[in-house]
């Protein structure tokens, strides 16, 4: 009986382990649950149905649809949803009323060619760049909702009606998703972003460190074996994450730490200079770990200067990513510009050849200014 | 009249060019624009909706929601709408069938439970990245499938009906996508990241020749003024772009020189090698920017072999690119790994100063062997 209760200790506590690791994810998918309970309940109780009718299909569809891990990205999407098939529908609506004069082929003419156009602007607007980063999802609900509504009027005689349930269900899927993504549990893009902008400073950091620690030890055997470069890298793919993080924190609205019209493209800027830093450490890492290799005369006279670099550097990098999570000022004695600025002049004196390492000072010295 | 005859000739002269500049852009509108209006042809033809009905309107949100840009990201859409929805739907009349016996209460019991269950299930699988990757689309269909389908059972008396319509539109729906898509001017993703694989190589050797001319001139003002190192931090960024690419060319059937399993993976590696030589360039150039800078006497003894090296890895990489945009094996005079080799043995004996400039080899020699 013991051996029993232990396997089920045991189970219960890889479970439990599993669960603490993919948490984030567990509750999401458990708020996507509740939320098509919801809206399911639109078609299984009675009172409801009767209110809504067959439209309510269309709340099912919103939640499936817009339901996104972070909250910006769902209120994005759920905003540009109701936008998109409000402005589709009035203009759908608009060119059916027009239509209906010209008789069963002209309506069939008339609906088609407006289908056609519009359809094929509208798809050219969702290519351009700076419309598709924001609006993607808006302009394809439009041309949906339009389509629709153009076409079906040659159909239904209460067109209006049909577009107002629609309407109706389409905005009780997006307050279903809204209520249950913001209020339970929310996963804000903007912290997401903040956390990872402040954690990319450590892991240069880390690097740093690691890089001059390895070229200055004594020990030759050990030299390649210590240095981790996958933080270095993961900063330098980081681009695309970052910039949609940005674009659905831009959406989210006044919470914890942060107030409306927050500077998130600072971020972003942030996260473009450090990159530039990481592609300057990730070339210094290949030249540590080539093979070929100055001669320990050469090293000596510049060591000490370049691992007081390393140290001040990763000091300072610690520092500015600590100052970012807190939201604080970056405590001036451990931010050490003048001093770093002091450390370049005097290997420059002494040689060119480590010049890489003191690049960064100048990409650190236009973070610390944000 | 000759003053409004000119201004004519104008109009149409700068709109040619913008259509010439942006002619993909507008081709890919017009068949978006086309395959809305087949589609919408369900509707408006009395003997197609008399056969499909209230469905076709399945049809038309297909259409909005799989078109895209390249050939295999709408192939993949469609058949992974398809199966979602054949999934979807038959799970869900599973459910609507067992459910059937427990009475009214235990309907909405039943199949309300089933929604939160397999829905939190699904979208846990949605967020596993490999499985993301390719068949993210095909879950969110089925969940969205299922759940219609197991929560109308409680009023669709003929379900299995509905279901067999909304199917047949869905297909519809599909064929009009790949019949518009991949027959009329096809934009196919393989062919896109084929010629951006071959340009990267082309743009890196411009940096590295750029950067070796403009350090060695012996023109002092002249230095700074000419580098563009744009194409440089664009093959860096290029890694999610490439990846999406590679996935929507994995869906693409055998066309124009790419066979059925095409290895697209190996673009990736080259395209992960390319990066890392980039990201090697990038920091080459701030060193040479920067203002603090060696003695001509320092650079003189390693002028010559530097230049040589510059120039033979622009070569071997210009003739790289070509030979991959032509699928040719590289031609052995040009590309000549031996004496870069025995370039870099000269060098490093006479300075570890420019070790990172002849890092590339090893780059390159992976890259040659595919």
């Amino acid at each position: 009986k013991q051996n029993k209760l232990l396997f089920v200790s045991n189970v219960w506590y890889s479970i439990a382990k599993y669960l603490e690791q993919h948490e984030k994810k567990v509750i999401h998918s458990i708020k996507v649950g509740t939320a098509l309970i919801l809206v399911s309940l639109l078609y299984l109780l009675d009172p409801l149905f009767n209110h809504v009718g067959e439209s309510s299909m269309w709340a099912i569809m919103t939640v499936v649809l817009i339901y996104d891990f972070f909250a910006g990205a769902t209120l994005s999407k759920g905003l540009l949803r109701v936008i998109g098939t409000i402005l589709g529908g009035a203009l759908g609506c608009l060119v059916a009323f027009l239509a209906e004069d010209f008789g069963k082929i002209g309506y069939t003419t008339v609906s088609g060619m407006s289908v056609f156009v519009l359809g094929a602007m509208a798809t050219y607007c969702r290519m351009i760049p700076s419309i598709k980063r924001r609006w993607d999802y808006g302009i394809m609900i439009f041309i949906l909702t339009f389509n629709l509504v153009a076409v079906s009027g040659v159909r239904a005689d209460k067109i209006l009606d049909v577009a107002r349930l629609r309407l109706i269900a389409i905005g009780m899927g997006v307050a279903v998703c809204i209520i249950t993504n913001l209020f339970i549990f929310p996963m804000w893009a903007s912290d997401e972003l903040h956390n990872l902008t402040s954690s990319k400073f450590n892991k240069l950091a880390c690097c740093i460190e690691e890089c001059m620690e390895a070229y200055f030890n004594v020990d030759e055997n050990k030299r390649h074996l210590s240095i981790n470069i996958s933080g270095c890298k993961s900063v330098l793919q980081s681009k695309s994450n970052d910039e949609s993080l940005a674009n659905f924190a831009w959406w989210e609205p006044w919470h914890g730490k942060f107030g409306f019209s927050y500077p998130w493209e600072k971020y972003l800027k942030i996260g473009e200079q450090l990159r530039e830093l990481a592609s300057i450490i990730l070339p210094l890492h290949a030249c540590i770990t080539s093979p070929l290799q100055a001669s320990t005369t050469l090293q000596q006279p510049i060591k000490e200067t370049c691992k007081n670099v390393g140290l001040s550097l990763g000091l300072t990098m610690r520092e500015l990513g600590e100052s970012i999570l807190k939201m604080r000022r970056g405590q001036e004695k451990v931010i050490k510009i003048p001093e770093l600025h002091s450390f370049k002049l005097e290997l420059t004196i002494l040689s060119t050849s480590e010049l890489q390492a003191t690049e960064n000072v100048e990409a650190l010295a236009m973070a610390s200014i944000l």
